[in-house]
């Protein structure tokens, strides 16, 4: 492959990332069609695979920088706040991550809607984006658990992300949980004061 | 309507909600068809629509089902339990929730997976299954705290009700939290006792 057939190649998955960002957060994942995402970036719908695999790997692609974006906005949340409790950087990396998701809620959910188990062929990528997050959260609950192995810190990181999750995604969809999404914010901060 | 019409009408009601609760739990609630409804349930496909407004009606029936079962095993997975500690039966109750969302998955994901806001008209026996799950948690969180307000207590119920949900989940889809679903078990008992 030449090196301008490269360009070329790097080019279309640019405007194809785009494109497919923008459909994914006006429409949701689920109403992602290639047609659209070629008449959108100016190309053939056969070429589309010639720049990803398939539709998924393209929502993979889009999934990638939301995570990039997410893992900005949490960090940026406890910027200049050492001096706060770990608790607290808790509850503002918490209330970040419920807002990214209410203002960002199809990209958001593309995030965990794409049925993919931990067999799959993950990405590195991927996985050191999830890191990343992970790791913004892990400095305070050292903070707060200095006894625990790396093990066990790793997962209460998990366990801990994974119970804000369940309270922004419940209290997102306020059909379960049946909150209003005023009373998000005080339902990770009682959860998160408890722990802390 | 004569008694007879409305006997049959509620014989039908009752095959499709069978056939529909075999289909969601073989498949997903995103393979039902109305088409294979009628052929399971021996009727014209028309008849579908004048015993249930449109299939979404349909899979709340199942859904009401799902969410009985669901009380049953976490209510039963503390009977006879009274005399441990309240985290120690919320952490009971959590694994019968783990257990039946790994047993029963697309049933479990069906209750959550709707896209039914709360300003929709959500029916009434749904409420109340709803309150009636939450009550089973209310009785040892109460206990945790003696002196929260009703309000601070529902909140709490709630939020930790989220908590296991989105550890569940994740734990179950493997994928975000990437721990096996042994440790799912960890993570749960690793929040609560902290809670507790």
């Amino acid at each position: 492959m030449t090196t301008k057939a490269q360009q070329r190649k790097a080019n279309l998955r640019e405007k194809l990332v785009e494109a497919a960002e923008t459909r994914i957060d006006r429409d949701g994942a689920g109403a992602l069609r290639a047609r659209d995402l070629a008449k959108d970036a100016g190309c053939a719908v056969g070429a589309i695979y010639t720049a990803y695999d398939d539709l998924n790997a393209l929502i993979m692609a889009v999934n990638g920088r939301t995570f990039q974006k997410l893992g900005l906005v949490v960090a940026s949340s406890v910027d200049g706040k050492e001096s706060e409790t770990p608790t607290k950087r808790l509850i503002l990396m918490s209330n970040a991550y419920l807002t990214f998701a209410s203002d960002n809620t199809n990209l958001w959910r593309a995030l965990f809607d794409l049925q993919m188990r931990a067999e799959d062929n993950v990405p590195d990528w991927y996985l050191q984006a999830l890191r990343s997050l992970f790791s913004h959260i892990a400095h305070p609950v050292a903070e707060l658990f200095p006894d625990y192995s790396h093990e066990e810190l790793d997962l209460m990181v998990r366990a801990l992300f994974s119970s804000v999750h369940g309270i922004v995604l419940l209290g997102l969809e306020q059909r379960i949980s049946g909150v209003p999404l005023t009373k998000v914010e005080l339902m990770i901060a009682q959860i998160l004061s408890q722990i802390g």
